[in-house]
């Protein structure tokens, strides 16, 4: 049976983040099965995407200009540089809407298993970025994940020679979140880092 | 912020069925990080999949010709069909392989919610096929949820005047299945049509 073009669809589809073979074929049976309803308006806003999204050459966001619209807009403090992992993370707090500073998106964390490493991160872009622009503060808003902290570390220690503040946002309790599903670490720094309210 | 790009890809992913907002921008941000590895090669075979796969004009099918490979093959037993609602029913009846009869795919079920009415569904075509073609079994092989029997029921009830044998699968306790987790249905079904083995 001649398959190969449906079979590669499926293959291609599975390789996206979270499908599965199971829900690579609903997929592929959904867009087939409509194709100038489904298939092709899903082509088009591809070439699209492929055509007019490009990376921040400064700060790693995507966009459809570069410097990417956070950078260019002259409200935002270009002296504050909060660091991230991804530009998913950007998101998150653009959604939020309370920072008003500009970001750095190095693009993953270190991590042995998956082979990343110093050079595949955007340190080196961030360092020198922060040595031409006068930044004050650099907020390291990496995952608290072993991966994370490791990397927060040796950003940490890289900047550490630059004459500017270097924080990292409070961990504890998340708001809203009941004890008895805390895991221990969490717990323990919560503990650690009480505050004194009288 | 003008991300209007970023948001249709975003949009136009979160169709796709089982997709939810969360899951597309994150399919969306894997496409972008790495457009030569990943975008590109998923627009090439959406585009190959655009142009050559096609419906097969007799059962349904989808294949890369038409009549489909299963039609055309002269080993398959043209006198049984066997009639399903979709195409990823006839992958699982291909996937375990007895079956050597051929099939007709009827686009669905017959659900007044999903206005779904009998000029939808692919049923007309069905009872000329049969009329042509001498055959001798129609199995109809539709889900068990009311749309499904409903449409059983009416497909049936098309067929009785025809000269031929109807069958539907049989209906009972799942093999590898605990009493314990059965629904009342179903119990209940098994035991009115329970079979002496003694």
């Amino acid at each position: 049976m001649n398959k190969s073009e449906i079979d590669n669809l499926i293959n291609e589809i599975s390789k996206l983040p979270g499908l599965g073979r199971k829900s690579s074929q609903r997929i592929a049976l959904y867009l087939l099965k409509n194709k100038e309803k489904t298939l092709l308006p899903l082509i088009e806003s591809l070439n699209k995407a492929n055509q007019k999204i490009v990376n921040c050459e400064n700060c790693g966001n995507i966009d459809m200009i570069s410097p990417c619209s956070i950078c260019n807009n002259p409200k935002r403090n270009n002296k504050m540089v909060c660091v991230l992992e991804d530009v998913s993370d950007l998101w998150t707090f653009e959604r939020i809407g309370f920072y008003r500073g500009i970001y750095h998106v190095i693009g993953g964390s270190l991590s042995a298993i998956n082979g990343i490493g110093l050079d595949q991160l955007s340190i080196q872009k961030l360092i020198k970025r922060i040595e031409h622009n006068n930044v004050d503060e650099v907020i390291l808003a990496l995952s608290t994940t072993m991966e994370g902290q490791t990397t927060s570390h040796v950003i940490a220690d890289k900047l550490e020679s630059l004459d500017i503040e270097v924080t990292r946002l409070a961990q504890g309790v998340p708001i809203g979140g009941e004890l008895h599903f805390l895991d221990e670490n969490t717990l323990n720094t919560a503990f650690q880092t009480r505050k004194k309210i009288i």
